[in-house]
């Protein structure tokens, strides 16, 4: 698996690597207890703060394990990590130690106890905003505490789900910022 | 512009085309104006009902044309269109027809009053779920009612925000479903 050496990164630029949409890792901890969920369903909110919305399945072991905590890090991983996120989604918190089971190194957070995952590629530390629509929607608002990220490279290989056993792999990055008016940048 | 020849899709699958991320462009109507947003922030909440969360800032002009019409088109544009959202994204509706401006066309919703983007890959006609997370976070909740999809290809080549003007472009496709346990896919 790759080493990242990795930076503090500002909480309000964390949209670069979540708005492009890919599978994220959920780490959580509760009561002695650690975990790790595979996650598509996300959104950016804003930017200061530096928001992000989830949907969590109450049926996933990850689900109160958040919901209690109030906390969570939202992990990127990079493309050679896809088969580990799939096994990641195939099994359940409750009879397995995921960290253990697929070889992932859990690392102190700064800001909230659940663990980083250190073979990813970005760490987000998250507290929960808003838990209102969660009982109606599966719906958890974050705010992004803290962010640690790969020096290199500036743009991550992520993997995007489709549905269906199916992945889209990231491709090229373009500049267009030529084509934008100053204020929309 | 390309010409896609469009079928009927299960609304319950229209994740294939949301989980991994694209930008997409939002169409809208209300007291006979039409209008054109260029939106990054979205997520699927849901299969069936078929769900998916927006954010909407209260400044767009799209805004109180949603909010009040309480419909919309979710429309995916493919890479060829990559101009043009952004050009929609540069420019409000108060001052212009944005379907005029951008050479795009409308077309006739059948389960909303909203108008489909023909030049997009595919479309999806959306009844709002939920206005109650609006007012305090942006967040608008969608039933998709209706889904129009191009027949060719299976999968689009789309356009995903990073932020800075940059985009990523959607990359190759690889399925693992012999990875998954039946009940996860």
């Amino acid at each position: 698996m790759k080493r990242f050496r990795k930076e503090d990164f500002p909480v309000s630029e964390v949209r670069r690597f979540l708005e492009p949409g890919p599978i994220v890792l959920v780490s959580s901890a509760w009561q002695g207890q650690t975990n790790i969920m595979t996650m598509g369903w996300h959104m950016v909110l804003g930017f200061t703060p530096s928001l992000v919305g989830c949907y969590i399945w109450d049926e996933n072991h990850s689900f109160e394990m958040v919901r209690r905590s109030k906390q969570c890090v939202i992990n990127i991983p990079t493309s050679d990590l896809i088969n580990e996120a799939i096994g990641i989604g195939n099994c359940s918190g409750r009879t397995l130690d995921k960290f253990q089971e697929f070889g992932l190194t859990p690392v102190l957070g700064e800001k909230v106890e659940a663990p980083l995952i250190k073979e990813c590629y970005a760490n987000f530390e998250c507290r929960l905003a808003e838990g209102s629509m969660i009982s109606k929607w599966g719906l958890f608002i974050w705010e992004v505490v803290k962010a640690h990220v790969a020096i290199s490279p500036r743009y991550p290989e992520t993997f995007h789900y489709r549905g269906d056993g199916v992945f889209m792999i990231s491709g090229r990055s373009i500049n267009l910022s030529r084509k934008f008016t100053p204020e929309m940048l």
